[in-house]
């Protein structure tokens, strides 16, 4: 980043005090999400992608000790020698790391020294943050403002997580429950709605925290395109299914198709089809399948394949973007994290409010536009520019959040990117069609 | 596809006479360049990606049989139903097919029966072309077009094929040799030329056989940019070989710098260090390092460690096919499949032409464009639609064609793609930048 | 095992409430050997192989609960149907299992609940040996004894899974520290004792509890040969890979010498070399390595190497065992579990006390003779004949104790078997050679 | 080998021209074996087990120059630095070589120039086999019966190899045909001998060519037994299908089940059930399964799943050894290589003949005994030693030979081995029983 008007804003606006909240808030936040957990839960990685809930808790503390800590802290020592090597993730710039997919035949360090690990780690943060001298304050700002969100990304990460350890597990364990909320109104109708086409522009703008890939903001042409009002729902992914969309080869890309092939994907993944009906593992417990509610845990492959079978197609990032630049985003909000209901609900119409509903919040939806960097991105050097960039090959974009994504952590300039195979994370999608 | 707007153009407009003969000529170059082997390098798979020799000779023919002879011959009756299995490639619609990785434990059919098998069905078609009635003529010359193009893919990916199942054997089999030519000239310098941004169109026109990836015609919009007049060169990519780029992970993709940890890149695919120096092996050869040509055999995170670590970037697939069109193509022609020199070969600088060089030609050149629909793409039904737009997923476009590329299958609005990691094709770059 | 001349002899001799105590000591000392654990301990697979301390407390619990509750309690309930699942190993007659490979993904059951079905299964069992009825004594009792056993042979499996799991921890926990007990005398030197052929007899007797495949018990015929005192130590290991044992293919079996190539064999497992030294990895801690403790952690194809590096070999089981019948078992005893020093000692010279030593106990010795059925052995049907029987193929025999063999599991008749590349166990050797 | 006892008698008995000519014979053979095969045919390598014809070619012709020529003639020079690396098995002291897995890829040398290879070094093995001195003559001759033994071996793996490769092709050719014989009589009945126990000595003797791991002769101690007159037959393995035998785990070695569960094993290699009836791929066509025939292409598990289920038992190698020392070999000799049947014929009943039939020839049978040194065995130095013993681990014995094995190449002191789960040769069982 070697000018000011490439280069995220920083959070110099924020006072340092709400600053401080914020970073104590999220700290606390990740240690609440954890609380239902056994021991036992923090340990085991049930797949490649996911990470023992243990090692969420070790990395998302390492990361301000190595970018905060260890370059403002007077008289800074480690905490640990061996925690540098443990709790790295990917920043080759920061040296050797465990082999991601060991993660889980480590014992040690245990949970209690973790959260030791944690507590200190936040004190001196905080500490720093309120005795910092004013003209390292901007950097340290900066950094922080990254931290936060990088441990609210590990908050979303942490959950689905956790719900695919207890998932595998035969005794179905449950998250948590929650209060049923009386479902009030008619489920949103599948309606399209139009947009003109023409030149706008999509990206972060100057106000806020963003990440380096939503810079900078630019212009995009768009045609007319249509959008549907929300997402796909569980009822209309089961007539795909019972349709025979998994036994058709003419719907599907072709890697898409090699795994249904080799029986790795029938159903969205935490279905289950019992003798009569079919029901859903939830974070709160298996749950028949509720049809209003918006279809989650189905990878590109799959959201592309019940686009072709609808006659559809997935919203480019722009037109996406663009059309949700045109909503009263209060309307336009779904369930979020903060709601605590750990799973995507069913969107109710409300009088005279007709515009897109669920854009922010329920489930990420794939988009048709690959992970690339915007023109004129420039990646920063160092760990910062190993945050976004490096990725930049054979993923997909999601936008919009979802249940398990904190409220103050989406925007609608927010680029989450997976590879196109991923459907442990609360992923779902909108239909979009030409003019 | 629909209607006709957004089908591709047909031949109609060729006379059936040229076509014919065009078939002909493309059905005979395949078996022109198999002459250089011997019948054992016909059965070989090198590795997963090839295919043998004696396969693409099969299944080229196989394409004719069931695209156009089947629906199209009276009497039409299978040559053999066996060769239906195992000539079959990926197209799921036109029945099972051998595992891809299993082509070269097949000893049989023979090379003499393969060959005989192309002879039939190539008369067969012959006389299709000639006595085929003037209502089927349009589609028949449509598949017959498709059929030609096809046939002119394989004969690139034979020779690629050859050129790796010559290159992991020991012995060092040398493909053919070629006239050494002389070098007139200066070779092109690396002179970055300036586009002026704005709204401009790609995709397919009106005229001539385009792939339906290549539609439809659409306007985009493009920043101002630069563009280098020639593809980089084995000198430069040896400056950041010798400059430590494949030992610094800030320059490389995640997924490339997994590459080079697990000891797979460590230098362009087919390079050699001898005890003084750089060897390369040619279809033609192993031969000295020519600093003066382009760098071929280098994957996508390849291509783009370089130019990050040249503090440039790759240019877009817009930007590559705007700056085409305002070329003079005679000028900037490289050398193609019709040469027959096997090899990408250095531009020389000729007396008042200052433009982009080694547009068509050389060496594909990767862009940082994901190889996904264009806006209003529609996939076709049926294995038509399986040529293309099934692989919409995980790949990236290269653009301009190679010396293993025949020159009337080329074109600037042409869509190759690979994945990422790929590069036993003639794969190399050509730097873009900001204004 | 249809008559009574093949089948074990039964526990009947011993009395009721001996039999009583024996079991609570066994469930007992089980769980004493999981005190030094971390609960996050229990949890992780740290290779295939091993099983999550967890697992192995659960599992011996379900073989009482299956294999004599279930046939013997009145009323008997299942504790939890889907413990039957989590818990079986690779007893195909008793239904489904988890895939070995998945045991550490699993967080659940905590090691609270594992425990509390380990105590009430205990109870229950208690219960029905001081209640159950003299009709079905007999054979309550030789199940019971089989579930003894199975418990001591976990025992042995849960140190050395216990001591992988730490050993590939970076913080390098420490199971527990020990006294240091004072050396006193001369290390047993290396000699070698002749012993006479001739016509022998080996297997279990009719006394005391054996495994089904220590009979029937037969003869054997020998010719002259020689076994040395001890096993082989660290010393003359270190000598062996000073001399370059691993570097020459020599001395190898074809598939330990693949091991050697691939880089997975350098030094006994738990070795590492420092910059001045040796040292090794115990349960006790990291220390340098003691030249007159018995080389531990060896495969067999190492053991093989080292043999003929030394011009020796590995004695058959008949050998052994007959060698061993003619010792004062009290004199050849080592170190075993009993004595908790969770490593193999080094043996000292006892005024006149020339014969072998370390026989049973210290480190289990590989042995030439593979792991197949006596002459004359019939397998049981069900359950009991998984025990042993169905493992009969690729497998060489061990014997002697180790360690960590409890001393009331060890017998000189005694068969332990495992593949020629596994050394997670106290695995060592004895040198023979030919008179 | 140390001493003249232990040694293998050497060839010196025989005279130079008689070696000569068994030499040319030998090489004849190889090379009349390979007549029916189309160049197509040498290349593939249709699974790992399996060679490429063309590099058996060039193996048994690299073993005579290596291994001769290389010692013994004057003036020697390599006749192809690179052969020396490709045509190498597994010799590690005679240098590197190919990646077994990778014999497949390599389509040069050709064909032809293997046979000019061959040519050339038989010509010079001949010349120096008439003109080498006296004094060297025993040494050579020694070696010479190597080479012929093991170019013999290659005759027999390169029938089987060549029988897989057509196999696997579904266009299924057929290796050559031959006249269906009359079968006279009525097949051999499945009635068991006695043979009484007692000791014996078994092993290779003073007179004619063996392996070293058939020495030393030595002294082994047998109870009664009883052996089946002949190998299980097709009829009688069928019925083991038809009674469920593939489903019931308890008759079959865990390692067995294992490929049972994973669906690799649920016939014999080869079989395939048609709608009314079972057919077996013979290398002389497909045809219906004849069940008087020996049964053929199963492993050890298989073997010993079978003989479970029939209530008997796998032989030992020492009793099937005492038991054919026993026999008229004349009468007990079955099909071998010289008849040119290429498949195991059903043995018929002779007047007066009613002792073991098909010992020698038809099929492998498998034994209970592992692959292992006898007592008193030393393995050579160099590569002599690599024959046999480097393979001494995880491998079971088998006797007998098959229909592809050279009349003058088997002896009932032959050990041939292989690990369980192979079966791709002509391995079959002979049941036996204690008595």
């Amino acid at each position: 980043m070697s000018d000011s008007v490439k280069r995220p804003p920083t959070g110099v606006s924020i006072g340092r005090q709400d600053l401080l909240a914020r970073f104590v808030a999220a700290r606390q936040l990740t240690e609440k999400l954890c609380e239902p957990l056994e021991i036992e839960d923090y340990v085991v990685q049930s797949m490649l992608d996911v990470s023992p809930p243990k090692w969420h808790l070790g990395h998302t503390t390492w990361f301000f000790e190595r970018l905060l800590l260890q370059d403002f802290e007077q008289g800074f020592k480690l905490y640990h020698p061996r925690y540098y090597f443990l709790f790295n993730s990917y920043y080759q710039s920061l040296g050797e790391r465990v082999e991601r997919g060991s993660r889980g035949v480590l014992s040690r360090p245990t949970v209690a020294e973790v959260m030791a690990y944690r507590r200190e780690i936040t004190e001196r943060t905080a500490e720093l943050i309120e005795n910092s001298g004013e003209t390292e304050w901007p950097a340290l700002a900066d950094l922080l403002f990254l931290g936060i969100n990088h441990e609210q990304q590990h908050q979303e990460l942490l959950l689905t997580d956790i719900k695919h350890i207890l998932a595998i597990n035969p005794l179905r364990p449950v998250y948590c429950r929650t209060a049923e909320t009386e479902s009030v109104g008619n489920p949103v109708s599948g309606e399209f709605l139009h947009f003109a086409g023409g030149e706008f522009e999509i990206g972060a703008g100057a106000n806020g925290f963003a990440y380096d890939n939503e810079f900078p903001r630019h212009k995009v042409l768009l045609r007319d395109f249509q959008l549907c009002r929300r997402p796909v729902t569980n009822g209309e992914y089961l007539e795909f299914i019972e349709a025979g969309g998994y036994a058709d080869p003419g719907l599907w890309l072709s890697e898409g198709w090699d795994l249904v092939q080799s029986g790795e994907r029938e159903a969205p993944l935490y279905w289950e089809q019992t003798e009569s009906d079919w029901e859903e593992m939830t974070l709160t417990g298996w749950r028949p399948l509720d049809p209003n509610q918006p279809v989650c845990h189905i990878d590109y492959y799959e959201a592309a394949a019940f686009a072709r079978w609808a006659g559809k197609r997935l919203p480019t990032e722009a037109e996406w973007e663009v059309a949700a630049a045109a909503q009263d985003l209060a309307a336009a909000a779904g369930t979020l994290l903060d709601q605590r209901r750990y799973h995507p609900q069913a969107s109710r119409e409300r009088a005279g409010k007709g515009g897109l509903v669920a854009l922010l919040g329920d489930v990420w939806e794939w988009t048709g536009s690959a992970y690339l960097a915007y023109p004129g991105y420039h990646q920063s050097l160092g760990p910062l520019g190993e945050y976004n960039g490096k990725f930049m090959s054979s993923q997909m974009v999601l936008r919009g959040g979802s249940c398990a994504t904190p409220g103050d952590h989406i925007r609608i300039s927010y680029r989450n990117f997976f590879h196109c195979n991923r459907r442990w994370q609360f992923t779902g999608l909108r239909l979009a069609a030409d003019a």
